[in-house]
């Protein structure tokens, strides 16, 4: 149904808070890279080479839905799998696991659309591009 | 039913991505503090107190669910006003509106949990303690 | 000489690691803010303006120097005092000392351009212009 | 005279900013990372470990001095060279270059200690400890 790709990161030191566990918003961070990680190696090109062509952005976010499973500290190194849950008309579902060896650390289920500039500031959605779901699938 | 308490953030040119727009994780870095602010201004003790008192040591998340419902950019001004949307008996709802001027930006609920440090590492759920949840309430 | 703008930030929890201090690419955050709140407190359009304008995108950092005097932890609140050292022709020197109340935390110096974006990609800087010199003084 | 350890970083999309370049702070959570790396890489312990051992908690920064030499975006990976460029009896210089390709993007020394928990919150510097500086040169 869909590829699935997998974006590796190390923890760091400053990863952490005082708890000495991950500082939950850098799982959003890994999140958004891994995300845009899995385009490219679908064979699609960076933002800034569609902008100019199509005049897509990004992928920016519309929904998020994640579990906090277990926790992580620095030294870990964490496995985020990635692959699209569901292609919608102008919308996709793109899905995460994090994980730990076999241990799973986070799932993440996000609502993300393909995105434009629009005239005089913001974005607009797209119609999901036939090549892009193409080279994902 | 739960206080409502207001955290205010000015965005930054550097929590916006080369879209010109916040870069989504902020917007969960930005919840973070709200939800820390909340339990300040209801009177509950910063963590490192009560760390010493009673072992609590923070407010973990377990799930979250946003939807993202307007972009941001620098100079706006973000209201985010936080809740407790429900108490459970070892988590709560804390509840987010992420509101500029009338617009709302985004809105999130987050099932959190308070937090001991677990022997050997890690991290443990404590039952919600009732003077923090009358004070919040 | 120059204004003496002051800008002031909170220590969130996310914002200390594991020693449970401040994070220090967090201080370099706070005064990229810092940098730019000046601009906006002495006159200046945002830059999302001067680039329609005049083209001037930002003000890159060129080189930064920073002392570390002291510690900061959550809950601290940081007045962050910044005024221009020095103007040069096509640079200047950006000055900010991190205080919280009377404790001097942090001390960095550093030289920016005012940039335009470059044909082709990536920035060149601009003259200083004068008009922004004289807003600043 | 010391060895040297390269720290390899990808940059994402959200490492950059509106003018399209690395949001400046962004380089030194990579350099805060490829400090600790460098020390892993020549057989240090972790500083949770060194915690319990001798009561080293990690290197925070006393100094840091950067020059900004070329801009870097997203897709670009960048080498982070790391060696220690002088011992002193209660600190270290850490020298950081920062390649892409052949083109060297930032340059940076810093001066760090060894740091323990102070009683009572806080942090004070260890004397260099022989082991550590025997494994690093």
């Amino acid at each position: 149904m869909s590829k699935t790709i997998i974006y590796t990161v190390r923890v760091e030191f400053g990863d952490c808070d005082p708890a000495r566990i991950v500082w939950f918003p850098n799982f959003f961070r890994w999140i958004d890279a891994a995300s845009r990680h899995f385009f490219i190696e679908c064979g699609v090109p960076p933002w800034h080479e569609t902008e100019k062509t199509t005049g897509l952005i990004g992928t920016p976010l519309v929904d998020t839905q994640a579990s906090f499973l277990r926790t992580a500290s620095y030294g870990d190194v964490l496995d985020i799998h990635v692959s699209i849950g569901e292609w919608r008309n102008k919308s996709f579902v793109q899905r995460y696991r994090i994980l730990r060896g076999d241990d799973e650390i986070m799932r993440c289920d996000e609502v993300r659309i393909f995105a434009a500039a629009k005239e005089g500031g913001g974005i607009r959605a797209l119609p999901v591009p036939g090549d892009i779901r193409a080279l994902c699938s």
